[in-house]
């Protein structure tokens, strides 16, 4: 099956099935992943409260964790949210939001993969080098750096945690111990977005849900994300309006435009 | 008067008087409940620290409680304001969001109820029949569900409560001890937005905040929505662009738009 | 050099040198002020845990602290990045969102300000007044009063705390202790999106990364974002889009658009 065939093969599975999507992310993309998920045809839900998380999980069909605004009561929230994941087989995509950083994220994102290996881990070039131990310093949280070291980074970690990698950047690559690909949709202003990694993490785990392989699962929803963004992209007269055109497209893209647009090489 | 002259009545009054609505919600809406409340005319404020809710509610002509993301600390902000809120006679609008999902959300809803049963009650259909002990499971938390069960519930807790229920949904439902009323205004593309009901429950604060009959704040609150709702997705290409012309119209709105546009069904 | 000219050669430093602000900010406003940020040329993080504060603001270029959803766990956040940002000579742009409304923010406002002097304080009539301690109440948060007493505030808040103030409304004023500025751009529809004021707060602050004058970096700050305003007022339907196109705005002003429009007056 061609991509573009099996990307659309899955919005309708989406569609169909209505994926529960349980996040813990950051404050300041919620809004906006919670409207990706909705548009794409995922449900949604924020939980953080440790009560509640083994139940909403048992609900879930995807657990997405992203560190964005981290703090220790929200650390303890995902360790508990990673132990029901494990125990309910629930698919779990990692967000290390600032990895390289600070300690902390660094940490924490080590500590966190290794309690439970994660199915996806999608950063930016400079978080997964962080993560592969590479060691440099992560600048801001929206950094676009993906450059030769990271792909070699995501291959570390591909092998240690027996996981599928994503690199965002301005091309985007996921890579697991097995196979490697380079996608090149997208567009340069979807890096004038403030959170628009944790979008691509969030409709990856909504591809997770699913669709048993996360390789695929993250191509598809990486490659889906940037090809809603590449058309909206053609009418945004700036990057305010593409945030909200991207979520329009998310909603409208059909099979002929996915089939399309889809570009991606094999490395 | 009819429902379209005293919904206008009331947004001129929202105009003129601006009355405070503070806001315990969750993090996912906060952005858009300030705005829809700021384009309505009425003053949002958004507080949660136990040390100032007293004062903060003081000044208030609303209390919105919202439990869309729960915690700990947030329930303890939410006592502490309906003790407040009950010292001050300020009118209490309650989103139970996710109640049936997990047993926090469905015991500190009922616990926070039955501590200071709140003028309105917003949910959609499964939240309100978990409300009422139907005890069926919420499925994320913008669903959609308002079947025949849901009015049976809202009548069990307007009577037991002594409030005034709304059943978000295709259709709308607004019912209390003497009224039941279906509200048909709306677009099935507001369900693809996080937090519309969220939005309902606000904007019905800001009408309980310059009319004493909670019933008919309700009414004129999500009626309104819909409406807005409905002329902005006349030319919404998709959900991204509907929630920000919904703020628009929430802004413009004339009286002959309202009047012509405003359906509804006594029950 | 003229003021428009002024802005601009810190527009483009801003774009060469991307430079990272630290935000501890309130939860409605945290994806817009990224956003604003971005679409300007600046690297925006968010971060509040006391463990990585240090490192974090080691290597920002400028700090903002914004009290917009004040709790315990924030303040003491707040108290370790002013001891972090004083330690490394960062500047400091300080938000008092709600000052007077209630004690808590009051005095969470003189304590931190008193704790080290901010290079920027940018507030509203109402918050600039009650820091004087004039101790008039304020209503909401998202008011725009700023009548002459609250210039003579401002004039004792610079004096007492050798810093620049920022006092936001109809018409911003900036003001230390040698000079005093009335900056007349902006539009009336920017009073009705939540949080522009937190928006000037961020952007100044990014100002303040490039530009050591923080009275210049508050003065291009502010004018920068009402011209923003102003151009994007003219063809925004209502304060849902105007907030989308004020984005875009920031992202796409150009030199000459700055230079035709920039209007103020020395006082």
């Amino acid at each position: 099956m061609e991509l573009g065939q099996a990307i659309w093969r899955d919005v309708n599975r989406i569609n169909k099935q209505n994926p529960l999507i349980h996040n813990i992310t950051n404050y300041v993309v919620m809004n906006n992943t919670a409207n990706a998920l909705l548009a794409l045809g995922a449900s949604p839900v924020m939980a953080h409260a440790i009560e509640e998380i083994t139940e909403m999980i048992a609900s879930a069909d995807a657990l997405v964790l992203n560190i964005g605004t981290l703090d220790n009561q929200w650390i303890s929230s995902m360790y508990g949210a990673l132990n029901a994941a494990e125990a309910d087989n629930t698919p779990v995509i990692f967000d290390p939001v600032g990895a390289g950083a600070t300690k902390l994220r660094t940490q924490t994102t080590i500590h966190l993969i290794n309690k439970c290996y994660p199915n996806i881990i999608c950063g930016n070039g400079s978080e997964i080098k962080a993560i592969a131990g590479a060691g440099n310093k992560t600048r801001g949280v929206d950094s676009l750096d993906s450059s030769g070291d990271a792909i070699e980074a995501a291959e570390i970690i591909a092998e240690r945690y027996n996981t599928v990698v994503v690199i965002s950047g301005e091309y985007d690559y996921v890579i697991d111990s097995d196979n490697k690909i380079k996608l090149k949709n997208g567009h340069e202003m979807m890096g004038v977005i403030t959170g628009m990694g944790c979008t691509a993490t969030a409709i990856s785990a909504a591809f997770a849900g699913v669709n048993d392989s996360y390789f695929d699962a993250a191509v598809h929803g990486v490659s889906f994300l940037g090809i809603a963004g590449e058309i909206a992209a053609e009418y945004s007269a700036g990057p305010g309006s593409l945030q909200v055109n991207i979520l329009d497209e998310i909603y409208n893209l059909n099979e002929k435009q996915i089939e399309e647009k889809v570009k991606f090489e094999k490395i």
